[in-house]
């Protein structure tokens, strides 16, 4: 079974983790959000892309989600000794990916050929794909704080502004990376994995081609919502639906992916909303915040899309 | 009093810690070595830059003498993760420094302007200067593995191949650095601190106008011998002097350096090669492993400059 899932932040990591840990050694492929990508101190970072790295090497640190385990951020205090900022917080570990990708990519190197060098180093079976070669910059404009570069929201400002609107900046001339087309047209099945639908999924949508290979699948393709209860489970993904008057709920997320999905995975505690939703549901605990949980998932959501 | 100090790597920037501390701030001025710069997984690195830097900040790791203290290898060790050999051992802290030259050369800055950014931020009063902003790399010719770069030299092969010649690559079309020459012409005195007369300091002297300047000079100068009973206090310096048949002993660090000193400070234990120095000497104990002897020497030092 060749499976594809669609990946963010530290959700989607983690489901793609139990599916690489369910699944025979190279029959996962994920494609990766890249909308996050941004240079900091001359370094091309990756957060998406590290984060399913991280995690499917089984090197994720354990509470985060992201970055490395065991990490420690002595750069970043000298940074600060140097009177910078640094409000960005790289681990020391995490260096060596931004200055290998960044070394690969000054040299002329793809970023899905960097991509596929690092994991392979780490010893990774499945295929990790950035959904495009190309630059997409995923940015916020704000209500108080005008346009701002996703790391700036993210991180810097620890989501708080309330938004008024996304844009994908160079989404439109955004070409899929190699693979990448080819991972959807081969699929047995497509998962979204839990991941922000606005800031997280719909850049890999955006790119040239991807939606309308989606969209015309025969195969099954579901999501796992990335909330419970109107809530996220991490970031920001309710409060941004909300401010962008999207239904922030199970309900809204099913809206939001239409008939790009023919099933939604649900949490327990919000089965009273599958009358309300169009798409096949399944009702599940679907909080992982240990391996375990993450396979478990897995394997429900694989047994789930074999009989659809 | 302006002093010039001319520095390479570890007892370099040990003596000029000692002379910064004893003179009054702002009155010394070192330029430093570059010929050992390189890049290494895309950073450009100045070795001694940092030594002195680090040194003057009183931020150099205590026992070996370059790096910062209470530094860690992290990055390093993700790098063997990840596959590379990684036989230059970058600390993290360190990494700070490489980052913000790199980004500030690659914008389009000088050397020297990054390195006067760098030392004001770590409150360094006197200051330190580049030899040139322009490329010098000292290129190593051995006997078993040909011609190599001074780092593979000095630290992948840690200075064991036999060396044929030396070789500044660069040197004849590298200008002064901005405040070099001036800072030459306005010194009341010159020292050559016991750094590496062939990997140190000679770099430094084949940049345009810097060997002409100082044999021009109307002011003392003096050097202080790297060696000690024929021995390097740390590093190649005797094993070099001697593969490139020079005399490795004080007698041949005078004989060396010829007019460009008016007088040499040696180790009490060589005082019996005093009178076969045609420069005027000064015995005393020229280690300083910790502050307090580089400040004594230091002050030792200016005394006998002084006196010339």
């Amino acid at each position: 079974m060749n499976l594809v899932a669609l990946a963010g932040g530290v959700g989607g990591a983690r489901l793609a983790d139990g599916l690489a840990r369910c699944l025979p050694p190279g029959s996962l492929s994920v494609i990766v959000n890249t909308g996050d990508d941004f240079t900091r101190y001359g370094l091309a970072i990756s957060p998406d892309l590290d984060t399913v790295m991280y995690n499917l090497a089984g090197l994720a640190h354990p509470i985060n989600g992201w970055g490395l385990v065991d990490d420690s951020q002595q750069m970043i205090e000298m940074m600060r000794r140097y009177g910078d900022e640094a409000w960005f917080g790289l681990g020391d570990r995490d260096l060596a990916t931004h200055l290998l990708r960044t070394q690969a990519l000054h040299s002329g190197k793809l970023l899905s050929e960097v991509t596929a060098q690092l994991t392979e180093a780490l010893g990774i079976k499945s295929k990790i794909l950035p959904m495009s070669d190309n630059r997409v910059a995923t940015m916020v404009e704000t209500v108080d704080r005008g346009l701002l570069e996703f790391q700036e929201y993210f991180v810097r400002y620890r989501w708080q502004p309330v938004v008024k609107a996304i844009c994908y900046d160079g989404a439109e001339l955004a070409m899929p990376a190699p693979g990448v087309i080819e991972a959807l047209e081969q699929a047995d099945g497509i998962i979204f994995c839990p991941s922000n639908p606005v800031l997280s999924v719909e850049p890999i949508l955006q790119v040239q081609g991807i939606r309308d290979t989606i969209l015309n699948r025969n195969v099954p393709c579901v999501a796992v919502s990335p909330l419970i209860g109107g809530k996220a489970v991490k970031g920001p993904a309710a409060k941004l639906m909300d401010e962008l008057s999207l239904d922030a709920s199970s309900r809204g997320i099913a809206t939001y992916y239409g008939t790009l999905i023919d099933g939604l995975m649900i949490d327990t505690s919000d089965s009273d909303l599958a009358s309300a939703i169009p798409q096949k549901t399944l009702a599940t605990n679907i909080l992982m915040p240990t391996v375990e949980e993450r396979v478990r998932l897995a394997h429900e959501l694989l047994d789930w899309v074999g009989k659809l």
